[in-house]
């Protein structure tokens, strides 16, 4: 049997199920695809719902209708083809639609899943653009799935600084969905690609779209909610993320927004890590030693350095003004043979002066 | 020895240290106050920064100084002393000057700290209000500094709905700080209390505001930080009551906010709780079976009830106008034996007419 052959048939049972159908996935894993077929037509192993699109379902006629969209069908046995990110899936693609010139697979190989409601704030866009800019720059394959919202910021964000993005559909390769993001998806081919388990010529549905989010939260390495409702398709990708061992990250966002209650939720129920930044998203997706995590102690004060004795006299000397050396044991609570040694620190650090009898603080404690 | 006498004697005692001094602790809790002074008068056991301050301490005018600003020294023994509260620090304050009518273990016993950064934004200052109204309303007391910002939106909401707050200082009772709050801070005293280690006349600084944070975190059940920026002293607070064994909680924000950022880094790093409400707090601090968990579900679609199948048929169904019932099948991808048995799940559900020939949506179905 040829690839070809095997291409083919796996077109036709593309075409005859609809995507995560475990059990044609169970029949192809066992026979391969045309020989699921071969058993099907055979009347073995068949569920009667496969029956009803075979007749008319013909694998090479949709290969053309993908070929003349600019896309190939990718399947097992490709080098493109991404094997370790599908191999945990219950029911993994039979194939794939892809259109853009690059390599499937390592386009996925370092990539992150950018998702969102379609219903996006203004905050929710801005924030899924620099996370997606900053991850395209980096070098990162931005994935998502085309919709409105924060998956079209997070795509655009992507090209915008020259990076690299993929759209995983919940439609053939050949159909534009939504209508209203017909350019931005023929800019993604451009650099970048389509993806689609869908044969030519179909429609996203409801239950399509949860199977587009399945290959979304497989393909990648992790996946980021920016906003989402408690109620939302974004949610159902972090969760196949969380449930595909994948790093499930959601970005917090004002208690006030509904858009962000989804986003909340799974990160105090459900164990989603919060992340601010695209920083943050490598830190927990990066290879080991590769993200330099950012460092979260924010700045440095002069006093930093202070023992609590030492603080305490500091902040016993007046912001302006100085005071009697007498004073400053009883003041700061500390024993007066120790005042000399605690003075002392703080001037060598530059934080005091003292002219035999007062102590004041120099210009650079004044801002301490 | 009277219990008059150990009151003057631990009223010297807070003289003669700095809040948070183990050493001193360590002395009261092993020969009681007037013994711990004995021992320092007869030279054992004494640290010699006590002694600088120990010639001018004169217990009994603190306890007139205090009470003339009406308010009096509570100390272990008295019925309102918080023991169980205190019980887990290392220095365990040696008395706590309190002002107001109220019992100060009765009105812990059920509490929470609302805490932030004295810079709050608009978004905090209205995010602590609604969750100290809340808890305020749900009959918890709610515990702040006094500070600008989160502190005072806290206690002032709390009070706006007849709610009980008690404001922990880091200076003497008869001392306003900041002078800003000196209304707010009379009106806390007139329904809740005002608390601190500090003698009479002491004002605050950095060390007294950070053992005061201590004390916020210790007397309380749980700390929120509304917002607070990567450095600051609403974090120690969360810290303390972290290492106490307290919950603590921080409410999240705009990504793009530096006010918000504290919050993020002890969610993400630190372990501290996301929340978004005063419900989410009372799920977390409340007794086991007090606090209703709301339903994060959000809203209720009638197509939820929906297997697999049935929901693919229903997709397959236009949103306006009808299908042939004998395109359905091979659309949803069922078997065409099974489509009868879908169907009457849809119609019985009111989700879908069928005219015998032709199936469409009802309006309940058009709007799910």
């Amino acid at each position: 049997m040829t690839l070809d052959t095997e291409r083919v048939a796996r077109a036709v049972c593309l075409r005859i199920a609809e995507p995560g159908d475990h059990r044609l996935a169970s029949l192809v894993e066992t026979h391969g695809a045309a020989g699921a077929l071969e058993q099907i037509r055979a009347g073995r192993g068949v569920a009667e719902r496969w029956l009803v699109r075979l007749p008319s379902a013909d694998g090479r006629a949709d290969l053309d209708a993908a070929a003349a969209a600019g896309a190939r069908l990718v399947v097992p046995g490709d080098l493109e083809w991404p094997t370790d990110r599908v191999e945990g899936l219950l029911a993994p693609p039979l194939g794939l639609y892809v259109r853009g010139s690059a390599s499937l697979r390592s386009f996925l190989e370092r990539s992150v899943a950018v998702v969102g409601s379609r219903a996006s704030t203004a905050y929710g866009e801005h924030v899924a653009a620099e996370i997606a800019a900053d991850l395209a720059a980096a070098g990162w394959t931005v994935v998502s799935g085309g919709a409105y919202g924060i998956d079209g910021a997070a795509h655009r964000a992507a090209l915008a600084v020259g990076g690299r993005s993929v759209a995983i559909l919940a439609n053939g390769i050949d159909q534009s969905y939504p209508r209203g993001h017909v350019a931005l998806l023929s800019r993604i081919a451009a650099t970048g690609l389509l993806v689609t388990e869908l044969p030519p010529g179909e429609h996203p549905s409801r239950s399509r779209f949860l199977e587009r989010n399945r290959l979304i939260a497989a393909l990648t390495l992790g996946t980021v909610a920016v906003e989402m409702a408690l109620r939302s398709g974004a949610a159902t990708t972090v969760d196949r993320a969380h449930e595909l061992g994948r790093v499930h990250m959601a970005v917090p966002g004002p208690v006030t927004s509904p858009m962000s209650a989804g986003c909340h939720h799974w990160i105090s129920s459900r164990n989603a890590s919060l992340v601010t930044s695209a920083a943050d998203v490598l830190a927990l997706v990066a290879p080991y030693g590769e993200a330099a995590e950012a460092d979260p102690r924010g700045e440095v004060r002069p006093t930093d350095a202070l023992a609590p004795e030492e603080l305490r006299l500091f902040d016993a000397l007046p912001v302006a003004g100085s005071r009697p050396l007498a004073e400053l044991a009883g003041a700061a609570g500390i024993a007066p043979r120790d005042l000399a040694e605690r003075l002392d620190v703080l001037l060598r650090l530059g934080l005091a002066t003292c002219d035999g009898t007062h102590v004041s603080r120099t210009t650079r404690g004044r801002g301490a």
